[in-house]
C-alpha cells in the first residue's frame, strides 16, 4: 500500500447542526472534496473526458463510522487510500483525524460511466486514470 | 395584486447550525422550493423547454431580511408573490411566517435563459410561462 | 416486523449536482428527515428531554447503496423500518423508491445521549421512546 | 478604506446544481467562510466570549448580485471589506472573482448578540473585536 493522500479541511459553520457538531451527512461531502483533490494532485479532474466521451463517477455505495464529534473551525486531516480498483469501479477509504484523535472512517465506491441518451453507461476506467489509481493502490488491481 | 402562493416548509435538522437556528443561507433554498412548487401548481416545471430549447433561470440577484430566528421542526408558511415580470426576467418576493410571527422576507430575480454552446443565453420568457406569471402578478408587466 | 413508516420527499433543485442527479450525500439528509417524521408520527420529537436531561442522538454509523439515480422534482417514497433497538442505540433502515423502481437503501445507527459538560454521554433510551421503537421494530430487542 | 481581506475558495462538486453551476445559495456559505477566515486572521473566532457571555452574530440581512456563473473546481478569490461598523452590528461586503472576471458581489449584516434564556439579546460589540473591525473598516465607525 502506498502512502495515503492527505487533505486538510476546516469545519465550516454552515456544516454544523444544532447539536453543535459537524452534521453526519457532511462527512460525505468532505470525503468527496478529498477525492477531487486527489485527482487534482495528478493534474487531473474527476470531471473528465475519454476522447469525446464525458466521464462521470456515480456512487454505488458509501458508508461512514463516527468515533468522535468534529466541531466548528477544527482543522481535520483526511487521509485517502485507494482500497480497490476494478475494471469499472474504484473504492476509496478515508480516515478523518484531528491531531491524534480519530474522528471517523468512511468509504465510497463509484463506477466509471459515460453518458449516452441522458443515461449513465458503465465503461472501463480510461488507462490514464487507471494507471494513477493502480499506482496509488500499490497493489495489482482485483476485479 | 393576486393572492400569494403559499408553501409549507418544516425546518430540517440538517438545515440548522450550531447557533440552534435555521442557517441564513438555507432561507434561499426554501425560497427556491417555494418557487418550484408555484410552477408545479400550474402543471409546469421551472426546468422546461421552449420547443427544442431548454429553458433555465439563473439568478441575477437575491436578498433576505431576517426578523426572528426559525428553529428545528417549526412549520413555516412561505408566501410567494410575483413582484415584477420583465421581457426576460422575473422577480419573486417571499414572506416567511410562523403563525402570526414574521420570520423573514426575501426576494430573488432570475433571467430566462436557454443554453447555447454550454453558455446561458437570455431569451424572452416563453408565452406559456409568461401568461402564468402575468396572471399571478396581477398587473401589467413593466420592463 | 411491523409495517414500515412511509415518508414522501420530492427532490429539491439545490440537492442535485452538476451530474444532474440527487447528490449522494443528500440521501442521508432525506433519511434523517424520514426519521424525524417517524418520531413526529408519535407526537414526539427526536429533540427531546428525559426529565431535565436533553436527549440527542449522534450517529455512530451510516451507509447507503445506490441502485438508480434520482432526479429533480421526482417524488420519492422513503420507507423506514426499525432494524434493531439496543439499550442505548437504534438502527433504522430506509428504502428509497420512485414508484416501482428501487433507488437506494440506507442505514443509520444512532446512540441515545444526554449532554454533560458540553460532551455527549450515552444513556439508556428513555422508556417512552423505547416503547415506540420496540413496537415499530415488532421484535424483542437485541442488545 | 484598508486593503480587503482575501480568501481562496475552490468550488465543490456538491455545491453545484443540475444547471452545472455553483448554486446561488452557496455564495452565502462562501461569504460566511470568508468572514470566519477574516476573524481567524486576527487570532479570533466568530464564535467567542465576552467575559462569561457567549457572543454570536445572527444575520439581519444578506444579499448577492450574480454577474457570471461559477463552475466546479474553479478557484475563486473572495475579497471581504468591512463596510460599516455600528455599536451592535457589522456589515461586510464581498467580491467574488475568478482571475479578472467579476463573478458576484454580496453583503451581509449581522448583529452582535449574547444568549439569555435561550434567546438572542443584542449587545455592544466587545472592544477587542470592535478594534479589529474599525481598523479593517479604515474609517470612523458610523452608527
Amino acid at each position: 500500500m502506498s502512502q495515503p493522500f492527505l487533505y486538510n479541511r476546516r469545519v465550516s459553520f454552515a456544516d454544523t447542526d444544532m447539536a453543535g457538531i459537524l452534521h453526519f451527512s457532511n462527512y460525505y461531502r468532505y470525503m468527496e472534496e478529498t477525492e477531487h483533490a486527489f485527482w487534482r494532485s495528478f493534474g487531473l479532474s474527476v470531471n473528465t473526458k475519454d476522447g469525446d466521451r464525458p466521464i462521470t463517477w456515480p456512487r454505488v455505495a458509501s458508508s461512514c463510522e463516527y468515533f468522535a464529534p468534529a466541531k466548528f473551525e477544527e482543522d481535520l486531516v483526511i487521509a485517502l487510500t485507494v482500497a480497490n480498483v476494478g475494471d469499472r469501479s474504484v473504492t476509496f477509504e478515508f480516515e478523518f483525524r484531528r491531531e491524534s484523535t480519530r474522528i471517523a472512517i468512511g468509504r465510497t465506491t463509484a463506477v466509471c460511466c459515460t453518458i449516452e441518451d441522458d443515461e449513465f453507461k458503465p465503461v472501463s476506467i480510461p488507462p490514464g486514470l487507471r494507471e494513477k489509481l493502480d499506482a496509488a493502490c500499490g497493489a495489482p488491481s482485483a476485479d
